[in-house]
């Protein structure tokens, strides 16, 4: 049998799929597990977008554009131009899910062997996308002490090489919350600028702010629109993860230009997706504030219960629908095994991210574990109950 | 500015992108212009297939798996079945369309700086994956005198190094709608398992066989299963190009799981596009009857047509939509472009792909160009009425 490629063992596993037979193994128990670990609203997609679907008056299903339906770009155009973006239609690749869009965008800008910094904890399929571009990521270490701000400035700078060419950020950020204020991103727009890199900013959590927080995108930077790039996505915005609409939007007409050649090589990006992308641009107003309102009392919940057990540390994140919290455990990732196979209360259990698999630095995070609050307030309540009782009775369970 | 990567530069535009504008141009004169291009059927979508959208009774439009919805995996598994494929759902992973599944299993199968053997003229967005995945194309000619059959297994064998990991093939084949014989696949067979290499087969157009001939896939090859990797899609077999779903399948276990952590990295396939995938599996037998006898009544329209010419040689495709023609001109990419900027009759034009694009070597194609019988039989007769009459009169008319 011919051997398999060392880039396909480099790729990374998702941090929870050693978990997810566990999963299945306390439901065959007759357990109700609540699932903290994954980014899968049950918030409803809007009305406007199904009826899009439900009404569809094609009889073929034909190719897009590669970048996408002109009418969609044009729109989506329009709604940045709303939010105080100068973009054109032009200006806008339609991709994949935001993860095409930032694949296309490393193979565009980065070499094989190239170097882009990003702040740790990250998303974790950044790793997959980097072994896929062939492109190094070096971490620089964001501390829960600190809340997840962006680490200071100088830790970038002493990272810097020859081979470095982009800085991504997550803005807010999975899987922390953060939300970068005005003044950190001034910082990243004077050390891009200066050693004339990428700036490369995943805003696909762009509505989530929380606490009158408002949101600041790279394109808004002044003086260094060659060197920005922002992904979107219609997936946690209108609740739609599975239509894999994306989106690529940058001033820089030669990253536009050479990543419609990788758009053009798949032909064009998923045609029902985009219906259901347009057709949500229309959505009312109200079904963003009641969605954040339910977020924001979630959040409320869900910290304040957190923080209300004994060792645990969780920061108030300001946007986005995760938290990345410390627990009084000897090891995050065998914690979340052991409350899957060794754990129930009143038949029910709950499934977390250990927070490891979101480093790039060996090591870190081996005590925290990342929370999405997806979940109604009722089941919330629940699982953090569960999760109190089980740092109560677990082995390993260890204070500072 | 920063700068872009060599990558990015390397990375082929689409073969008729620079005949775009003209086309637009000729549009624009209002002139009629056929497109004689591209591999956008004008066939329906199955009814059952549209109705599984316009009646979805989801309300959260949630990712699936990352190798797509089980139901679905199951259910196009038994298709396989039924045509004597030994394939179980765990032999398939949705992809993203047919291009996912090609990218996906290079990066998966190959290191960067491997070598890839690939018939020429072949689907010219093999290039582009190509580049994506670090990989180096190595052409073996087919030549239009032999109706493009498989090039002499010693020319392979001629071409296999050390580097060498793999052989695709499109069967039936795009762009030359050559079809391989059972006698060249066992030779395919031989040769991979003789230097123990990958043999990949894009068989988007398994259904499109004609004066009944049937399709044979690599993956009914005795002995080489765990060799074999096949390409699938719903794109053209139901006429649903834009919905983006295809898949990898293959007995062996360890390219799944490796290709299933990029599937990871990326989230899942679109789920509209899968529920149409599914929906479409029961379509009924008589539509494919019906749409197999419209592609060959074309096809013998245009073949009959196009010999007719002088100094047009067509050979007779057995499958697929496509077939690529050689036309008494200096340079087929000057004369596509000619009749749309300077050539009219009865108002009306012609688009046609020049196949140098379709060729590796350089120098090779450049008189021959793809044409796709994508169009109603009435537009095809008015299209090679157009194409003849443009060749008698075109300045650069050469004879053999």
């Amino acid at each position: 049998m011919p051997k398999l490629s060392d880039r396909g063992k480099a790729m990374p596993a998702s941090p929870i799929r050693k978990l997810v037979p566990y999963a299945e193994e306390a439901r065959s128990k007759g357990r109700k597990v609540y699932h903290l670990n994954i980014g899968q609203p049950d918030i409803k997609t809007p009305d406007i977008a199904l009826n899009a679907i439900r009404n569809l008056d094609k009889t073929v299903l034909e190719y897009s554009h590669s970048a996408g339906y002109e009418s969609y770009r044009r729109k989506l155009a329009s709604t940045y131009q709303k939010i105080g973006l100068g973009i054109d239609y032009s200006d806008i690749i339609i991709t994949t899910g935001g993860s095409e869009a930032i694949l296309f965008t490393l193979m565009s800008c980065l070499e094989p062997g190239d170097e882009v910094i990003i702040p740790e904890p990250f998303y974790a399929n950044y790793s997959g996308f980097a072994v896929a571009a062939g492109v190094d990521i070096i971490p620089v270490t964001s501390r829960i002490e600190d809340d997840f701000a962006l680490p200071p400035i100088h830790k970038f700078e002493e990272l810097i090489s020859s081979k470095t060419k982009a800085i991504i950020i997550c803005n807010p950020n999975n899987p922390t919350g953060y939300l970068y204020s005005d003044e950190e991103l001034k910082q990243l727009r004077n050390i891009v600028k200066k050693h004339d890199l990428f700036l490369m900013s995943d805003e696909v959590y762009r509505e989530f702010c929380y606490d009158g927080n408002s949101h600041t995108s790279v394109l808004e930077l002044e003086g260094i629109d060659q060197n920005t790039v922002m992904f979107d996505s219609v997936s946690k915005r209108f609740s739609a993860c599975g239509v894999r609409v994306g989106a690529i939007v940058t001033k820089n007409k030669e990253i536009i230009s050479t990543a419609l050649k990788f758009a053009q090589a798949r032909l064009s990006p998923p045609g029902l997706g985009q219906i259901v992308g347009e057709a949500a641009l229309d959505t009312p107003a109200n079904y963003f504030e009641e969605v954040n309102k339910e977020y924001r009392e979630r959040r409320n919940y869900l910290v304040d219960g957190l923080n209300k057990i004994e060792g645990v540390f969780c920061p108030k994140p300001k946007g986005a629908f995760y938290t990345t919290v410390k627990l009084p455990v000897d090891d995050a990732e065998k914690f979340a095994q052991w409350i899957l196979t060794d754990f129930e209360y009143e038949n029910q259990t709950v499934m977390v991210a250990p927070a490891a698999g979101f480093y790039a630095t060996p090591g870190l995070g081996t005590n925290e574990v990342r929370i999405a609050y997806v979940l109604k307030k009722d089941d919330l309540i629940k699982a953090i109950d569960c999760l109190e009782r089980a740092l109560e009775v677990y082995p390993g369970r260890k204070l500072d």
